[in-house]
């Protein structure tokens, strides 16, 4: 069974006053709503389960409500105190409905990078079937330069074999719950990114084409981009 | 002494269709004009040499004595096959001028990064004199996948020790020069970077914090992010 598993914040502060980038609009609708939409595309999905603030879950739902009109296959559920321990909340979830075993695929993916397409998730699914793991990339744009200490350039490694990493990245969700599971808890400090817990681990993940589209709204302007991209896929 | 290299390509081909970024209107001005006038707040350059496409020189005059009154230390030259040809050209005017020395630094810098702050380029000017090269960088915000073999994910490196390259780039001129002649073929094919040249060589590379606004415009939509960026910086 496959899962589409919507990363949209872990444990949230009462004290937060700005509203999270995924609830704010492009295009007159709330980002993670854009973000749902692509997903339910996919007939593939026995469910998809939205991760979000505690603070947030009743927002969340009201929002679905209000978007979709079919929301039974929806399930909205606080995320963990990190990145990784919210995924492990997605993967309890789909144990707590009997649906955990070898076969079981999640594909996991930002709130905030709706402009995912069809044919990425399609590739995340077959390779994550496949392999057990892949990650969605684009070849890097910038020049990569590291420093080991801040103040000098230890290296600027050659940029035909870096990538930016996106979303999905879907996994075989036993597999990702044993490693994750192996791992120390410094370990798990350092391992924010899920692909790369079977990296170290020697697993292999699979490279999946993305997108330059298929952007991550973090900084306010990209809300300005976000809704000329939306415009020029409408004027096309 | 110290000169202003602006880098606005090379060599251009007559067949070329469109009209290179760097000539594209922001805010109602070129995006070039922006980044000369950059410079030009800096009273510490001999000369800023703007080197372009040959095609695209009589044109980068008019605009130049279009927007700008006093144009006596702006020089308008061609680029050569590379990035680093075109840096070599700006070294070859400078020494023609007979002010190539031990202290000549040269601050090389995108045409199309019109944001860079008169900040950024004094951090290059006294890095660049006290240490022989630096870069600018900002820390990494996109996760980085290597892959070997483009197909499988090969590492994920740490990000708190990655930066993403943005210019200025600032060295000893002849320093840069030395390194650059003793270069084989295949090195000079490869090393696209002039900062990459000094770290292959084992000279150390100084970093300078860039900043998020200190943009490349690349994409059509770039140019989108660049009128709300200039939009900001006049409401605020």
């Amino acid at each position: 069974m496959i899962y589409g598993v919507i990363l949209a914040g872990g444990i949230g502060s009462r004290m937060a006053k700005e509203k999270p980038k995924q609830y704010l609009n492009i295009g007159g609708k709330p980002i993670i709503l854009h973000t749902i939409e692509k997903f339910r595309l996919c007939s593939e999905f026995e469910k998809t389960i939205i991760l979000c603030p505690e603070d947030w879950i009743e927002y969340t739902k009201e929002l679905v409500h209000k978007y979709i009109k079919k929301t039974e296959d929806i399930v909205i559920i606080k995320g963990g105190s990190t990145r990784n321990e919210t995924i492990q909340n997605a993967i309890d979830f789909i144990e707590n409905e009997g649906n955990l075993n070898n076969d079981t695929i999640i594909v996991t993916h930002d709130a905030v990078r709706p402009f995912v397409t069809y044919r990425i998730i399609q590739d995340n699914i077959k390779a994550a079937e496949g392999y057990g793991a892949c990650d969605t990339v684009i070849p890097a744009t910038d020049t990569i330069v590291e420093s080991q200490d801040n103040q000098v350039v230890s290296a600027i490694p050659d940029r035909s074999k870096l990538y930016q990493g996106q979303t999905p990245q879907s996994f075989n969700a036993l597999k990702l719950r044993e490693l994750y599971r192996s791992l120390s808890e410094e370990e798990k400090d350092i391992l924010t990114d899920a692909a790369k817990i079977f990296v170290i681990k020697g697993e292999p993940v699979y490279l999946i084409k993305g997108e330059t589209s298929n952007m991550k709204i973090t900084y306010p302007y990209d809300i300005t981009v976000a809704e000329s991209l939306l415009k020029e896929k409408k004027d096309a």
